[in-house]
């Protein structure tokens, strides 16, 4: 059999902007890509929803259908491409297709956040490959990293800047100053946001992302239901502008970090504003943009950056994918690339710690009475918890202004300890408004 | 048979820095590594041509022979790793383990870059793998970014600090303003440059890695001798600082570049230190660090940082590449990865262009009589050869002096004809002194 002449035959589900890009690219770079994978592969048949838009979007040269059951048991189709989105259909299409025996390439990160667990061990089963890099910032090739670029490493944590509207919208509040809704509305008109931005300004989709990254780096099961999640509505001009003063930028970071220090291991998951230094490379990621900082214990830290959504970015991870199963579905199934990057036999158990669980430093803005004593209460409260001080910024009140600001960043301790002092300084008569809190990571 | 009860077994060919580092994080990290690898990976032999010297960094568990033929034939040797060095023995010694059926793993940068060609045809006739990841950029998994990462993609260009040592030396220059032969020196001392420096600072040792890049991105024969190769011993601190005021950092840059524009197509390939743009990512990467950013037409711009040298970030590169090969000798040969990234009946034959041929953008030093009338006749010469200006920046005389700076941003032109133009500029009487003429790559 001359494999150049058996081009693999796509179904594919979806005809949004990622599958328009999918379709777009495999046809554009269908030379460059049968060069490199030693076959061709083509779009056999695609399942959309709305068989009108889909002609508009994707063309008319192609099979298209709206019963979408029909393309992922199609015995014409080798691999299915899910690129509907969300977690009811896409559950039942993907299940459906590995049970068919169909390899899978999805783009879903929500799918595999919440439902992963089952569907990596549906695959195991029939000895198909579901393959993911689009899930995970875009274009950047961050799962192939982990679960082939790494191997050796035990890895320590991972950062990353995963979510373009949060990271766009921040990159503006700093620049022009401006408060989060007027940048948000902005966001909107220029595209960089939805109608209903949700998902992105609180956090979910990065913990989606965050979550996936977790299970890949330390062999565990998928659990976005014990991720940490904050958004950026809640941040003010006013602590961007305070953190620029101490050397520090805004970021919303997703955090996933191994915790050796807890009895039985235990894994740190969760998204929030995070204070990162200035000089660090992943502060300076601006815009639409991703970044993901990697920590091994043997290579160190290594960062990936790259757009992290968009039509071709994102098909550019799906058709790398596509490649892969190509070059990789001979390869006995015992012994190709685990879907978890770990063995399914050989996955950990360590618990996803609480948020009162993880160890943070801390930046502090309180407005305070411009009195004597002050700062002596507000240090004397930290020192009694045994968190100790960083840095501490105390804006000179005008001489009519009988309040200021008192900004503290504290060293490494425990969220829990942190809320008792927190509880304690927010009952001082001289603490005058809610104190803001932000978590911080030195990333070094 | 129970894989995970038959380790994969290695034949080591050196006992330097690198080698203990494998057999360091082997060592540490075997049960991390037995659970994405399905299988442990031990080291069965060792080569090293001094005994003692390999007792001592090694340890005394392990076999150790000199007789290094002996390791690359031993039958109870899977795959053999070669961290020998140099050009020679290295080509022997791999070709054998070849002939003997042996994958081979090498981080020897030189080795591939001179006789690549040679090699991975030996290893298809032999249906075995050739892994390099260690060759490139260390610990950052570059290659298989390239090769498996963004396979979709028309990939554009290639630009990257991959000489830690030459990076340190410019970040030192920059920070604290001093000359070049101060700095070497002080890089020395601290072990960032070798006792001979040679191959760092000249930029052998990146276009090696260039040359490799090039190859697997665009499919084309390794053509070290094409390369284009410019060290920074000549670099003067004046330079540094004009960048600096006109927004640019001098990097040593390694570039490959698809060449559309020339008939039949044309690759370019060089090493020389380059004005790159304060704001972009990889004009920030500081001391030995390693970067590299690849343009591809469906992904855009993606960048990839880490430590590009010492013991554990290359044996992290080295062990990822024996899980690798771990997980895929089970594939059917024609199925697997190429080495090349493309399949090795499908490579291009592009030619490397001449620097003639190159085009860049230039930064252009002149000192220059303090006269009237000499900004008009450069620029008339610029004009002449159809060299547009982008910025200038001319330093004020004092008032005792009868001579000044003048510094010229050009627009992108070939290097053939600001060949000219310089020839006719360094006639001018009012030119003091031989013009200084550095590349620019503006990265977008």
């Amino acid at each position: 059999m001359n494999s150049i002449q058996n081009p693999l035959r796509l179904g594919l589900l979806g005809a949004g902007v990622v599958a328009s890009g999918v379709v777009k690219v495999l046809e554009r770079n269908q030379a460059e890509i049968r060069r490199r994978a030693g076959r061709g592969i083509e779009v056999a048949r695609v399942g959309a929803r709305n068989l009108a838009k889909a002609r508009a979007a994707l063309g008319d040269g192609l099979a298209i259908t709206d019963d979408l059951d029909a393309v992922v048991t199609d015995p014409k189709v080798d691999i299915v491409v899910e690129l509907i989105g969300g977690t009811t259909r896409a559950r039942e299409l993907v299940l459906k297709a590995i049970a068919s025996g169909k390899h899978v390439v999805t783009a879903n990160k929500a799918l595999l956040a919440v439902h992963g667990t089952e569907i990596f061990a549906a695959a195991s089963d029939k000895g198909v490959m579901v393959a993911f890099e689009a899930a995970v910032a875009g274009g950047i090739p961050i799962i192939k990293a982990l679960r082939e670029g790494l191997t050796a490493n035990r890895i320590q944590w991972i950062a990353g800047i995963i979510n373009g509207t949060t990271n766009f919208i921040l990159s503006e509040m700093r620049a022009k100053g401006l408060d989060f809704g007027t940048v948000l509305k902005e966001a909107q008109r220029l595209g960089y946001a939805e109608a209903d931005p949700t998902f992105d300004i609180e956090g979910v989709d990065a913990a989606h992302k965050a979550t996936i990254m977790s299970a890949i780096a330390f062999g565990i099961p998928m659990q976005f239901d014990k991720a940490y999640v904050e958004g950026i509505t809640k941040l003010q001009a006013a602590d961007i502008n305070y953190a620029e003063q101490l050397g520090y930028r805004i970021k919303l970071l997703g955090v996933t970090k191994r915790r050796d220090d807890v009895a039985g291991g235990g894994i740190e998951l969760r998204v929030h504003p995070t204070l990162v230094p200035a000089k660090r490379l992943i502060a300076n990621v601006e815009g639409a943009m991703n970044a993901v900082v990697v920590n091994g214990d043997a290579v160190g830290s290594t960062l990936y950056y790259g757009k992290g959504a968009g039509s071709e970015p994102t098909a550019s991870a799906v058709v790398a994918d596509l490649v892969d199963v190509t070059r990789l579905h001979t390869a006995d199934p015992d012994h190709r690339v685990p879907h978890l990057a770990f063995q399914p036999d050989a996955l950990d158990n360590a618990p996803v710690l609480s948020i009162e669980d993880v160890v943070t430093s801390f930046y502090l803005r309180l407005r305070v009475a411009d009195q004597t004593g002050v700062l002596a209460r507000i240090t004397g409260i930290l020192a009694e918890h045994d968190i100790s001080i960083d840095a501490v910024l105390q804006r000179e009140a005008g001489d009519d202004e009988t309040q200021t600001d008192l900004i503290i960043l504290t060293h490494e301790t425990r969220e829990g300890r942190m809320n008792e002092a927190l509880s304690k300084m927010q009952a001082l008569p001289t603490v005058l408004a809610p104190i803001v809190r932000i978590r911080k990571e030195e990333l070094n």
